[in-house]
């Protein structure tokens, strides 16, 4: 049942997405709509605006509140998160250390999939840690641990089935993720530039199993003509080097 | 605590894995190992070869399921698999009908993303519904359920978030995935051809708000003289089309 | 030696191109050049502004005049018309006709690979060629001859090296196109969309030995914070597909 | 007409090539050809074996030269080489400088495009040199200019219009190219490395207007569920870097 405090999706007829929270009015191109006749239904329902075009509502998922961060810079995009999932199996249960909190959208991605397993965040920014934790409290996760502090400096955490790096020298935290990491945990740094990449894969080959990715996504569309590839696609976002503790 | 029923993960010291049943002698280019001097242990030791070479002895994800199916042919691979979750925001709890379980690869994967959420395969082949059955056994997973019917057919499920199809023809399932959806709920379609994916599309579009994606991946690796993406690629393994139904 | 009548290539000192007439004044964002001083001289000099910056003077190659082109609609790209001569070997003294000259950039690109070979480039609007025929002169090339007959309707030449094809319905010249070919001779299309690319193969497969490519540009660009592929890029052009006389 | 010594290209009904000189017997999977026959024809006849199935005779292209040095290692494709002319405008009657001749197959793309105008190669290994010139003097080419020298060592040629470098250390030539080069010239690198590519970068950026590609085909297949990007692909050859000398 919808309370007041919750954000709701809702989708217009093109499949255009808002994230409100469910109060007052919400004016659209299709007119306004009064989200009181929200409260107390439940998720999936359909709502009218005054001239009578028909929203859905729905209950956001993490993906809506990562994809909402998007706007921000220099956002770890979704389809990258994933593939830490296709590659080291994290699973519900697994203990997370991430350096860099950044806008929390990695940290919501992971703390999501590893539900009931915790999330240590390392920030040093005190604006960043602000703005991840308002994102991670909109979204009612509980199971993500913020902490002041560098994660160049040292990892306190033990026994960690995944170190997730999205810094400017994931090099520096080699050694500390490999102390922390359990056999078989995996360290992961996300460097958008080439240079960032071969240093960290200089450093971590030395301790641990290697591999570097790019994730590319093509997206196709159709139009009169038929259906292509879009024509401009994001070609690079970062590289995602995954290294594994095998020895 | 590891027991003689349980499938390990061994791994040599250049990172090569081998899942094994935790069971009698283990033959490897280093030597024999003992898997008796397992049982008891906890994941994450070592374990030396009559040689003296050391193993890791790890417990499996299920991308090491998923992996080891990977022999077989046209299993969709984790990193499109992972696509669902990047896209859908597929979550614990959520309910999943999935159309075609092949081996059983890519219900492992939702399988573990969903759970508790509950998976209902429909499959018509015998042959492939044992083998799939066999490989989640092996995972020890418990909310899969086989239903040996055919999708084309119709879907009991109501309110379900996602309706996945490894299937020649998802475009015959499009009105039934329609009503068994819930709004906000994804129909996805795995099809390896241009040809397939254009059917698809046609007829999901008037149901649907529909995308179509391919996931590439491109990997690094580094030789003598420089590191460099890969000569040889997977160039592809099939389209992705994801649909929500929003009206 | 440079005369009035001459097109040259002005480049200012950031690298930016400026095809113009060499008469008069030309004003830029670094001062006005006196396209005088440059008649009777050599291509190769510099020139200043009237604020002392420098500009090189170049004689433009055939791609310059093709990239001046690219602000029109739908130009068939210099990477995908190289590809042409990557797959059949085109070479000087070949001939060729094309169907289709739209804004005459393939044409101008065929035409200097085969030189002093013929091309012959069918078009029925009279305002395509007329936009043709002018970018033609342009460049001071005189082995192209524009039909105004629809190649739909039959090729009168016979002996032919390649048919190149950048029409809505390639697969309308298929049969015409193996007639006026000789053997070993290679028909060629540009289809932007799947729905053509598919249609013409499928009428091709049955006369030629065919092969389907996408040709993609992945560019490298330098930032503070290091090399990295470009953030977005063009992701889709078009189809080529290649048809051999062989049987 | 075809003479004894000539080298013909025989293309099966499947579509496989053959590139023989025209004298005795070819054995193939079809039966055996008698290539006097052929002897006194012209190209584009077709020529029975013993068993009655035809082959045709054809003229090779430059391009079927290339391909058949391809078995060698390092070979230069043609999809690159045809990026110098799309990007560089190079043309007949143009004047090259070559660093590392290999084993002539980006020589022999080059003085087809430029002919009549002259390339000039330096090589180092006479291994490589004596390859090289058996595989320019097959295909009956006169414009080119082996010279038993050290690139690194400097530059003769002056007024130059093109430098093209495939060499481990192309950072090296980076001056003596500049001085070689007319205004309006450019230099270009083929590094397989990301290491050598960016070496090269941080050297030439000072010099020429630089840019850096990538160039991947994706071939598409058809089978009998439809068609598709071939699963195998060429993910990588080489990084092709461009440098005009405009300042």
């Amino acid at each position: 049942m919808i309370s007041e405090e919750d954000n709701i999706l809702l989708i217009d007829k093109k499949g255009k997405k808002y994230m409100v929270k469910c109060r007052g009015k919400f004016h659209s191109h299709y007119g306004v709509l009064d989200l009181n006749e929200v409260v107390g239904k439940d998720y999936g329902i359909k709502i009218k605006t005054h001239r009578g075009d028909e929203f859905i509502v729905l209950k956001p998922t993490f993906i809506d509140y990562i994809e909402k961060m998007r706007k921000m810079p220099q956002i770890i995009q979704s389809k990258d998160a994933a593939m830490i999932v296709a590659i080291t199996g994290l699973n519900r249960g697994d203990k997370v250390v991430e350096g860099g909190i950044g806008s929390g959208a990695l940290t919501i991605f992971l703390a999501n999939v590893i539900y009931p397993g915790k999330i240590y965040s390392y920030e040093i920014r005190e604006d960043f840690a602000e703005i991840a934790e308002k994102n991670i409290k909109e979204h009612k996760i509980d199971n993500v641990f913020i902490k002041m502090k560098d994660i160049y400096g040292g990892i306190e955490e033990k026994n960690v089935d995944l170190v997730a790096l999205d810094i400017p020298e994931p090099e520096k935290v080699v050694e500390n993720a490999y102390d922390s990491l359990k056999f078989g945990g995996f360290i992961f740094a996300y460097t958008p530039s080439i240079e960032q990449m071969l240093r960290f894969r200089e450093k971590a080959k030395d301790y641990f199993k290697i591999k570097t990715i790019e994730c590319i996504l093509r997206e196709y569309e159709s139009k009169k003509l038929g259906t292509r590839p879009k024509t401009l696609m994001v070609g690079h976002t970062g590289f995602l080097t995954f290294g594994r503790k095998i020895f």
